[in-house]
């Protein structure tokens, strides 16, 4: 059968737009002769739509963007993915659904069975799962029809959650002759080689073609890669969607011969993650333009070039803002990073400021000395600077805190924690250098010097990160092994030869500075456990 | 039966404090004589102890306190909340327990059969439910056990949830001679009456006694108020524990005969419940001091005798930070009411940085003219101030919004939304009166010049809210309408007569703030439905 992949980029909520782009592929897919075509997990209103769901005006406003859809199908068959409505008492009042619409009729819904509720997933909040499936008649073929989830419990992949029933062993017992999965699958650097495995090892058991059609996007922390995927019955990979961007992409479901492979550069992945991810966040809320500080360290400048890439040079501004304790390499490094970038750039020193504070507050400080509240001032200064640029001139501000510090509370809350996106929050240091040589590779962007040089905030004479933290390697090491695979200390230690009171110090600071994480702004998630989203702690404990 | 109600106020994760708690109740119960003492939901871990339930090291050290409560469970039935490892395949690794011991020996455990899973409540992301419940024989007497939601559905007062199965129901049939429920129902407004018709209702179905234990203290957001029911057979309240502090109660099961009453003032309850919320919080993490911007506005003002309530006046510190736009009422009515309520307070003007920024930043702004951006640094340079004296004495700086400014966006980020805590996030502005008339009700601590004048952030020469802002009252109609109701926008206009664009125009606002709110600290919860706690939309978004 000829078939299209329709991976489109909603905006959550944005029914009208959505739509349209619906019915634009529609339209592309019978030109390319389709017979059927294939959309994402809740196309119509994005994913996550989240406590939308909960609105009644939301959900009849969905249901009249899925008449249109109907009205729009004729002459192929659609299958889309659509909230819809539950009336069985004592059940949730919600299924996370596909329609399938043939001769601009609404044949059916197939609902999802199984509800991701982990991570970042709270699908139990407002769904009610399907308790069983069958096949469809679709375009003459007997189809099965699975929605993300569903196909996941098979390959036992899925880490924080597992089902009594596997969709994909019932529909393989009904022998389909095609398979379909409408996915809202969020990019990870480990996601994208479980996503093809679970696709696998489900085309096998069910022997037929399996196609998979995913969001692609960002829709705030979330970041969709697309990169749908067509496996053959054998479990051969034949053809996938571009990374990062929207296709409209027609098989042949009866192809048998591999054209395409499984991207292998996790720095050139997690680039691009960001960049769209960047990108989204900001055309989606209608903003073009970001400023942010540049100090001359390795953070800001990897999120300069990603800011660059994602808003175009012309749109990021980046102010200088040095202080009495800055280095002169400060300012040469990022007047340099920006001159090679071509981004404007801005310096306003926080001296004037600064000396204001000191006169104004510590004959409030009971006889108190210098310590990190003179620090932290300096990090305020330059939070109000930016800020009053985003204010008067219409720039989205962006903290280029990492997931190193972020984890231990290394960054000051109001200074440089204020923005309106972290795009590298959930990148921990080693990542940050990896992806400033990636950003390098033919040509010297980020100057060398940036690379080189000790991590410093520069809030003191001579300070060092290595002052406060650990080396970042054994740091990142601790942060994955805790946060993603959730070792215990004990094997933590001893996996890496680590003495268990630094581990366990280590564990204690991510806890104690969970207060400082709720006021972070949203930062794009890459890992397999983001920061605040998907990671769910309180503030007030006594474990850690 | 003799029966001992531990009302206690256990720490999230604090497993060694929640357990000496718990032992020390045992005892208690053991010398006024009872035969069995109750406990609320999970109160070996405290509740919610959301992401913690995840980790291996938590659930076994959650396992080893369980078997200290065990030993010490001679002479005496304990039955106590906790967590429980559930070994199925397929299903979730968790079941939110009830622990049942008698004479040191643990006899076995009863899940919880329905989980919340809406507003504030994930419990399907961590718990299997129990398929079934049956009578225990505690203390020679057929006993059914429930914990918290199980006898919700039965009185059909859950909002967003229901479920296929009925516990009360289902327990009645097997006619128990006593049902109990453990419970961490979080206070709000609507919640104590709705508790007590949901206990009278099953009580009547199951025609025996009801002993509800519910969870007392401030867990990050949400405060539980205690307020543990006895209700007889045929839906009488018999007696109950106290409101918001913790209680050891001695009940007969066999008495018959009424002692206590619902309260009824809500301005008191909300009170006492900040109160407590402000206190637990400070406790629970280790502080002891507040500071606060006192503006002479009703919300500050409101905010400082909360603070001196429950912190003591002594810990409670009250800035002064005029500006050029401060009209003279702001320090004298400030200052007055400072000295009513005995706060220590310090004057600083915000002059001096605010010039410096004047003369720094203009040069920057492309000849743009004065705008709301002056005004926002204004409440930063306050921010700053407000956060330099937290980090240099060791003060938790409160912030003193409101909920109705909160759902506008009338509040500046990294301005006068700094702060630990928010104790007023969810009071509405009248909400915020009441409470102030409250406060007076014997004499004048609130200036009553305070609660006359027009509310003003001053930030300009004549600010005053309704410039920007719809009369208070009509605001604050649609928020409750729109948030706790759920209403559509059309009911909302035609209940209330207010012209449709209007109401429209507020909802969007609301969504359109969605990214300060992230970014503020907690707040208290009091209401059905507060901002971020329980209420999750995205921020970028196209619905409204």
């Amino acid at each position: 059968m000829h078939l299209t992949i329709a991976q489109i980029n909603p905006t959550i909520g944005d029914l009208s737009g959505n739509t349209t782009k619906i019915l634009h592929a529609i339209q592309q897919a019978k030109q390319q002769g389709a017979k059927l075509v294939l959309f994402p997990e809740l196309a119509v209103t994005g994913y996550p739509p989240e406590d939308f769901l909960l609105l009644p005006q939301f959900l009849t406003d969905t249901s009249h963007a899925l008449d249109s859809i109907i009205a729009a199908a004729t002459d192929i068959a659609v299958v889309v993915g659509v909230v819809r409505s539950n009336s069985i008492p004592g059940e949730k009042p919600l299924c996370n659904s596909a329609a399938i619409i043939e001769n601009g009729q609404l044949i059916g819904f197939q609902d999802k069975m199984l509800l991701p509720t982990y991570d970042v997933f709270d699908e139990r909040r407002f769904f009610e799962p399907a308790h069983n499936t069958k096949l469809w008649t679709i375009a003459g073929q007997q189809v099965g029809i699975t929605i993300c989830e569903d196909i996941w419990q098979h390959s036992e992949l899925v880490k924080y959650s597992n089902y009594l029933c596997d969709p994909v062993k019932e529909l393989s017992r009904l022998s389909p002759q095609l398979v379909l999965n409408l996915s809202a699958s969020p990019f990870s650097l480990t996601q994208q080689a479980k996503r093809l495995a679970t696709c696998q090892n489900a085309a096998k058991t069910l022997s037929c073609p399996l196609i998979l059609c995913n969001q692609v996007g960002g829709n705030d922390s979330l970041i969709f890669d697309g990169h749908s995927l067509f496996i053959a019955g054998d479990g051969t990979l034949i053809d996938c969607a571009k990374e990062f961007e929207e296709d409209v992409l027609s098989i042949d479901t009866t192809k048998k011969i591999a054209s395409k492979q499984l991207p292998t550069d996790p720095d050139k992945s997690l680039y691009n993650a960001l960049v769209l991810g960047i990108r989204d966040y900001f055309h989606k809320s209608g903003f073009h333009k970001a400023c942010l500080g540049l100090s001359g360290g390795i953070d800001s400048a990897v999120v300069a070039c990603l800011a660059a890439a994602a808003l175009g040079k012309e749109n990021v501004l980046g102010v200088l803002m040095p202080s009495r304790y800055s280095s002169s390499g400060s300012i040469t490094d990022a007047l340099q990073l920006a001159q090679v970038l071509g981004i404007k750039t801005t310096e306003i020193s926080i001296e004037g400021p600064f000396k204001s504070y000191l006169e104004l507050l510590p004959p409030h400080f009971e006889g108190r000395p210098s310590d990190i509240t003179e620090e932290n001032m300096q990090a305020r200064i330059r939070g109000m600077i930016l800020m009053a640029l985003s204010n008067k001139l219409g720039y989205i501000v962006l903290s280029t805190g990492n997931k190193s510090e972020l984890a231990m509370g290394y960054s000051t809350l109001y200074g440089d924690m204020c923005g309106g996106l972290g795009p590298i929050f959930d990148v921990t240091k080693q990542q940050v250098y990896a992806l400033a040589r990636w950003i390098n590779r033919r040509q010297v962007i980020i100057p060398q010097n940036t690379i080189d040089k000790p991590p410093s905030a520069e809030l003191r004479p001579n300070q060092k990160d290595s002052d406060s933290l650990p080396d970042y390697a054994i740091l990142d090491n601790v942060l994955v092994d805790y946060l993603e695979k959730m070792h215990v200390p004990s094997v933590i230690a001893a996996d890496h030869g680590y003495p268990i009171e630094l581990v366990e110090k280590l564990i204690s600071h991510i806890h104690k500075n969970e207060f400082k994480r709720r006021q972070a702004p949203p930062g794009l998630r890459v890992s397999e456990k983001a920061f605040s989203v998907g990671r769910r702690f309180p503030i007030v404990q006594h474990y850690y």
